[in-house]
């Protein structure tokens, strides 16, 4: 599937954070309560476990929803999805294009505005961390609000904000011109999936942009 | 390059083992000595700094020698080498096939010798442990010469064996069976890495199998 506009609720489903046999579940409560982008992710994962959580996942959800798959690329080649999402570590966004179909989806990671301001090449970027993560520590100072929508401000394709994001910040990013949220801890570490998601998606759809930032 | 025949010794370029700064030079030293097969193993790697790094190794040695990747189909289908070597927890063989360009050298690992009975649709199998392992500990028990032996006596293509295998091994191993012999600390971790090439390519040519295994 293409990239919807806005993006929306993007749920990064990471294996290190809830087990993976639990991910396609979640993923599909979280379909049922209107997220329409998810990225896999599995950095302890090997390939064929990679693969096989993202085809689980994939089977879950039906064709609807976008589906990534993070810095694995043959993975993301071979799997039922739509794409992959690349960090500045991972194989450049041009390399990663040559081994995907044609209209397969990239992202990529930025971490400061001057990097959000370039053609990377990819479809949308992320931008963060927002706010301090404890899924994913990064070592990196935070950018916080206004820094999100700075980034929204030059970038040449959709942002997602990404990092520490809790529901309590959705509708404010939104305001802020981020087209996707990206959520991992606060959609996966809940006792219970569903009433976190619909909160997210509804925080997000119940705002608009004010600020003229990409949405 | 085509898989020599035979194989002779197998150079696994471990970066956890050397410093991915040195093994370029290391790799020209072994290719000096008669090292003609080489694989590129950096499992603590991002995706970019692998690609460097067998794109490194490439311009250290030339067009000549065979170049393989571990495990990240998606690099070894990018850079300029020669083919992957694939481990059962990696992406299946046939998968990665679809990847990779026509004439690709597609290795497995395997751990029985009912699984290098198996026809796994690679060009080569590894074997072993041969013997216990100090570089990448599996847990599981060495197979030892005579299952080598074994192994040589029932694959459908030619076997590499690995694990633990030291200078004092090689001719015995080549007498086994062994196409090629898959050397990592015992050429990595030494002072001088050319006396110990030399050491191991003389080891190797100096014996032909008596076992009648594929060689």
């Amino acid at each position: 599937m293409p990239l919807p506009e806005p993006i929306g609720i993007y749920a990064v489903l990471d294996a290190d954070t809830l087990a993976p046999d639990r991910l396609p579940g979640a993923a599909l409560t979280m379909a049922g309560e209107g997220v329409r982008v998810f990225q896999v992710r599995g950095k302890s994962l090997s390939g064929r476990a990679l693969l096989a959580l993202v085809t689980a996942v994939r089977d879950a959800l039906g064709p609807g929803p976008t589906l990534l798959v993070n810095d694995r690329v043959d993975v993301a080649a071979l799997a039922p999805c739509d794409g992959v999402h690349l960090g500045d570590q991972d194989l450049p966004v041009a390399a990663a294009r040559r081994l995907l179909p044609p209209g397969a989806i990239v992202g990529y990671s930025t971490h400061s505005i001057d990097e959000a301001a370039l053609d990377h090449g990819a479809d949308y970027i992320g931008f963060g961390p927002v706010f301090a993560s404890t899924t994913k520590p990064s070592g990196r100072t935070p950018l916080g609000i206004e820094g999100l929508r700075q980034a929204c401000g030059v970038a040449p394709v959709p942002v997602v904000g990404i990092g520490g994001i809790g529901l309590d910040a959705v509708a404010e990013l939104r305001r802020a011109g981020a087209s996707g949220i990206a959520m991992i801890s606060a959609l996966l570490s809940t006792p219970d999936v569903r009433p976190t998601a619909a909160a997210a998606v509804r925080g997000f759809q119940g705002t608009e942009p004010l600020d003229g930032g990409r949405s």
